[in-house]
Formats: structure tokens, C-alpha cells, sequence
């Protein structure tokens, strides 16, 4: 018998008949004998809706107001949830973010949570045989303010519950079987990863493989608490994410990721003096620009290019800087390359074994794929490649490290 | 300047066009000085969605989760009227039923007002300029377990939250003007009330004239709470209800009111013996059927006929329960009437006035407008008439009363 936390996104509880669908799902792991508690998403687009009916009363809505209108869509899951489950036989109970003490800061629309304050009244329903459900993505202040926590909220409440109630694994039910080795859309041979680390998780995903966000995992590394990443419609184990171990540290590369959401920036002839980097980094920041990779090339007659990349949609932000920033350390000029995509390999084994980059760089140029950048950490090398390059470089990475089904026996 | 609590039902609200007229129309007072406290219903059909999808889920859905899940509904429309103020330049501020503590009993989906605990939070907030938008319909109990109080369920928010808050009126704005001498529809000449007592108001409710609920009245009349019904369209004065004084008393009908919805049943030849009326009602009150007028005609050779009105939707109900009436009281038999119809007059005069009653039966009886049962109060006469005759008796007793516009001086 486990205590087990689950997480329901909002495309799974669209309609009635999805909701009857995951109140079955749940029912199966209660049947086991497990302590169930469930966290749940707004069903389907009502949170979008809400938004939009708001955005016709208000060009840009009141912050706390938008936080007390959109906890409502969580509290309708839970509520047509704990029915469903009611009407199935089992004991059910819901409970908002408010009820259960979820504290945050008052941060509304991007709270974060501080405290669960309500634990001991998810563990006393627990005893009494409820089925815990509660509303994800909403919290409240000490001033009782209704709170939302922002993008991947209900993830990270789902997670938080997790540490609160000391539960044995935190449960993300997807419509997909779990973390793959690629995208399988890209590589037909892709398999489903059995055990992640969370740092090869927070790599993945700042790859583009979205299937966490990164402060959900964040939390759970903190905490140490047990993720499962697993398909609503299948009982099989998805992708399980904890501490390293030194299983994982056999597997020298887990996964290979990919994202078309950069771009690269080069500052050319950039005088080489002490503090231009730090001059550049902070009008890019002041812009409002998030940058990803940076790489300074060797310095040539005193002078060097800067390149770096930054999500696409912040382009129009950088470009309103980068005349400035051109002026400002007297450089030759920029260009801006919105043709990239960045392809990364990740794995803990990475730290144990050498000539990993070689082999990634080799397996490229043997396809002809030219690398524009590269950059490395502990578990991750990311290059950027052509837009147009970027599927046939995950292809021959994913073969290169012998990733596919055919690359190992039968699971 | 005043401290005002209005009223704005679902209808208002249910889009935004409409929210945007109804945030005008809350700003107008507020300018001109006053303090505002606004209490919404869910917007349009929202409740009404919410159960239609509810009962996809569950054939009779969980109370408790029902009362979460509808309350969203008013939460709803609490953020979207702040942001509507906000945009349009004024501070407002929403308030959930917990938040302002309004404390109910455990009955789920009819709870009770028990106390409002939160009343200083309001007042802090209109000393600090904030339009206050308060959740109608909702409470919580002492175990913070969400409720919500039945019918009419806003409407006795708002006069509770004026009660706690010492309004100095309580305001239901409303697609009609104010209460009317008879319903408009019928009678052409019908006006505007501009005073009504607390029990005439209840008085023409239950004839029929449903402009607020009898509880909101009643909690009104015990409080002491000026209620005000007026147009939403318009800024004129609505009909004002408050304690009797004594120009109210200078009037002796305020108005004719009506309902189809009964039905007349009589039990024919029931032995003139104690406790058989006793005998016959507690049997119809387990059929869980509502009886309003009740008649016992002159004994006749030791028998008797009894006639009562029901609500015609507890007919089917009434019928069950009859057969075994007539048998355990030894009756000859029952008939059933649906085709008939209430018409009553009120007036808080008629209890220094005389001859009312007999003016009334005149007036029927030149129309030739038959009375098959007569039920009277202190400020009341109803006579029950066949049901296509019921315009015909509110025109001539509108008439008889003198209560046309065409009677009195412009107002």
C-alpha cells in the first residue's frame, strides 16, 4: 500500500466522459489498496475562456482579480471529480487551495508557495478512507487573498502535496507513456526512458522536451521527492524520476532533445577589453531578453564576436537594444539568425565517461550537419545546427548513442 | 452620502456588454458620494451549465461538492465586475462568501446565514475608497466547508451583508421599475408602488407578484433593512419597503396580485368530527405536498366538504396521497381542480378601513366573475376564481381600488 499523489492536466478532463474516464483511472490505484490524493487542472479551456471573457471587460485585468477568477476553474474539477468518483462507489472530497493552506507570497498570477499549511486534513480524510481531491495551480495569502502560482502550477502544487503529505511517488498522468530518448515524431525508434535523474529531467527539458516544468522538478530534487511520468491510458510504469543512482550512471546518454524556439545573435568586431560581456549580458537583461547559450569566439586584432541565443518571440525586444548595444561598445555591427534549432544529448553517465563530445561532433560531420555553437554542462552538450538540419541531427545522435529499441534487448 | 448594498442578479450579468452597463450603473452611485457594497449572482446561465454537467457525472451529485462547484459561479462574476470598475478608473475589490465570513449551518445547498463575521473588512475597505463586490448565494460553515443558501440565495446575502453593515438601504436592481399595482401585462393602467410595508410586500409575493423572496423580506422586516426594487435602466425611484407607517396606512389596496400555479382540491362528505382536518393535512404534509388556502364549508347532516389549494406542480403528489385520505377519514370521494386562480389584494389600510371585503365581492360579482373560495389576513383578501377569468378580476378589482394611474395625480 503507497501513498500516492496524481496529477491530471485540464485536456483530460474536458468532458464529461474524460472525467468518468480519469475517475476510473484513479479508482484502479485506489482499488490496490493505495491512499490517493489527486491533484487537477481546469477542465479543458476554461481557464482561456475566463481570460478571454476578462480581457472584454479589461485591456490589461486587475492582477488579484484574474487570480479570483481563474482559481474557479480548479475548483470546478475538483468538485464534478469528487461526484464522479461519489457516484462510483467511492468516498471523495475536495478541497481548494484555500481550504488546504496552500500559502504563497502575494505575488498574484506567479505566487509561489511557502507553506501547506492543511496537510494534517489531507492525511485525516486519507484515514478515513477519502479520496483527496484537490484543486491545483491555487494558493492564498495570510491575508487570505486568493493566489495563482502561474505557469505549471499544478504541477508544482501536485509536487508540494507530495513533500507536505511525505507521499511515496508524485504521479503526472499524460497522454503520452512517459520521457522518451527523442521526440518519436522525429525518430520512429525512439523508446520510453524507465529512470531519469532530475538534473538529466531539467536538462531534457530546457531542451525542449516539455513534459515537466523545470520548477516542478526543481521542487521534487529539493524535496526528493519520486516522480513518475506515465500515460493516462496504460497501467505500464512510465519514465520514474529521483536521485541519481549508480544504475543511471551506466547509461552514459538518456535522451536526446531539440527546440526551433531560438535564435542566435552575433555583436560583431566587439572590442576585446575586461567588462564588455558583462556591458552586453545587462542591456540584453534590462531589454526584458532571456538568453540561453553565450559563446565569445578567440579574440582577433583586439577585437571579438559575441554570440548567444535567445527565445525567437523575444527577437523584436533584442533587436530594440541591440543598435544601442552596437553604439554603446563600439562594435562593427549584429545579425540576427532566427534559422537555428539547438540539439542537445543528456546524461549523468556523461561526467564518468570521456570523448562523449567527440563522438557527437564525429556522428554530425560524418552526416554533413555544420555546427554553429556548442556549449556544455556536467550532463548536457547542446549544439545549434540550421533550422532545416535539426531532425536529421537527432536522428543521428539518437543512433549514434545506440538509443533505440533496436539498440538494446526487449525491456 | 450613504452606504448603499445593490443587487444585481445573474441576468445583468451575463455578458460582457452587460457587466460593462451594470458597472456604470454601480459607478453613477458611487459618484454621486455614496459608499458601495455590490452583491452579484453567478452570471446567465452559469449555475444552470454547471448542474446540466454535474448531473453527466452523477445522477444526484454530492451536495457538498455541488455547493463547491456552484459557487464558482458567483466568485465568477465578483472578479469580473472589479476588473469592469478597475478599467473604468475606480478601486473595487471582491469578496467570497469565506472571505467575508458569512457563516452558515452544514445544510448543504440550503444552508442558513448564521452570523457574517466579516463586516470590518468591508468597512476597512469602503474607508479606503474600494467598491466592495461581495459573492451572493455563498457561505461557510465553521469547519470552512463551502455552502449556499437555496433560492433566493443573493438576495439574502445582500440584505444580510446591509444588515451587518448598517446600510442605509439595500438595493435590488431589476428589468421592471419597481413593484407594480397589478402585473403590467394585465392591467394597462397598473403604477409604480412607491411605499410598501414589509408585510404587504410578503403578502403580494405570495399572491404571486415573485419580485424578491419571502425569506429576503422576512430577514428585511426582522432587521429592519430598507429595501429598495428599481430599474436597472433607469435612475428613478423604485418602490421603497420599510416598517408601516402611517402615511402607507392612507392607502388601503397597494395592489392586486395573482397566481395560475394552484390547483383546488376538495374532499367531499368528511364526517364532522375533531381531528379529522387534523387527520387529512398531516397525510397531505407527508406527501410532501404544500397547502396554501384551506376551507371547511358549514356542516351539512354530519358531513362535511374540505377544499384546499396545493401548488399544481405537487398535484401528482396530492393524488397519491388522497385515495388513502378519503378511505382512512370515511369521505364519499375527492375532485381536483387545476383550472383555477388566486386574486388578492393588500393593503396594510384594511386594517383601519372596513367594507373592503364586501367592495371587492361587488365588484366580482357585476363582472359576473364567480368567488369559489375566500381566504383572508389582516392585509390581505384572496378569492380563488376559475382560471380564465383571472385577468378579468385583476382589471376590475385594479379598477375597483382606484389604483390607475388615471386615479391619482402624476407622481
Amino acid at each position: 500500500m503507497a501513498l500516492i499523489v496524481q496529477k491530471f492536466g485540464g485536456a483530460s478532463l474536458a468532458t464529461p466522459e474524460k472525467m468518468l474516464f480519469v475517475a476510473d483511472r484513479i479508482i484502479r490505484e485506489k482499488k490496490k489498496g493505495n491512499q490517493m490524493v489527486v491533484v487537477v487542472s481546469a477542465p479543458g479551456d476554461t481557464t482561456d475562456n475566463l481570460i478571454e471573457f476578462a480581457e472584454k471587460l479589461a485591456k490589461i485585468p486587475d492582477e488579484r482579480e484574474l487570480d479570483m477568477l481563474m482559481a474557479t476553474g480548479e475548483q470546478q474539477s475538483i468538485a464534478l471529480m469528487s461526484m464522479a468518483l461519489i457516484e462510483k462507489g467511492f468516498k471523495a472530497k475536495s478541497f481548494t487551495g484555500a481550504q488546504l493552506g496552500i500559502m504563497t507570497d502575494t505575488k498574484h498570477t506567479r505566487a509561489r508557495i511557502l507553506d501547506i499549511k492543511g496537510a494534517g486534513k489531507i492525511k485525516k480524510a486519507l484515514k478515513e478512507g477519502f479520496i483527496c481531491m484537490v484543486a491545483g495551480f491555487q494558493g492564498i495569502t495570510d491575508k487570505e487573498e486568493v493566489t495563482t502560482l502561474g505557469r505549471g502550477g499544478s504541477d508544482l502544487t501536485a509536487v508540494a502535496l507530495a513533500t507536505a503529505i511525505k507521499a511515496d511517488v508524485c504521479e503526472f498522468l499524460k497522454d503520452v507513456d512517459g520521457v522518451f530518448t527523442a521526440n518519436p515524431g522525429v525518430v520512429f525508434d525512439a523508446k520510453k526512458i524507465d529512470f531519469l535523474s532530475y538534473d538529466e529531467m531539467l536538462e531534457l527539458s530546457s531542451g525542449g522536451a516539455q513534459v515537466l516544468y523545470n520548477r516542478c522538478v526543481e521542487f521534487a530534487k529539493n524535496y526528493n521527492v519520486v516522480l513518475h511520468v506515465r500515460g493516462t491510458f496504460t497501467d505500464k510504469q512510465g519514465t520514474i524520476i529521483k536521485k541519481e543512482d549508480k544504475e543511471m550512471e551506466k547509461i552514459i546518454v538518456s535522451g536526446i532533445t531539440y527546440n526551433k524556439k531560438e535564435a542566435k545573435i552575433t555583436i560583431k568586431g566587439v572590442p576585446d577589453q575586461p567588462g564588455i560581456a558583462s556591458l552586453v549580458f545587462n542591456k540584453i537583461a534590462d531589454g526584458d531578453v532571456n538568453v540561453d547559450m553565450i559563446i565569445q569566439n578567440v579574440s582577433d586584432n583586439g577585437s571579438t564576436d559575441i554570440s548567444f541565443t535567445i527565445f525567437r518571440k523575444d527577437a523584436v525586444k533584442a533587436v530594440k537594444v541591440l543598435d544601442d548595444i552596437v553604439k554603446k561598445v563600439k562594435a562593427k555591427g549584429y545579425s540576427i539568425d532566427e534559422k537555428i534549432g539547438k540539439v542537445s544529448a543528456v546524461g549523468v553517465g556523461m561526467r564518468t565517461h570521456t570523448g562523449i563530445a567527440s563522438v557527437m561532433f564525429k556522428a554530425l560531420a560524418d552526416k554533413k550537419i555544420n555546427i554553429e555553437m556548442i556549449s556544455t554542462s556536467e550532463i548536457k552538450i547542446s549544439v545549434v545546427v540550421k533550422e532545416d538540419q535539426v531532425e536529421d541531427a537527432v536522428k543521428v545522435l539518437h543512433s549514434a548513442f545506440k538509443l533505440g529499441k533496436k539498440d538494446v534487448k526487449a525491456e
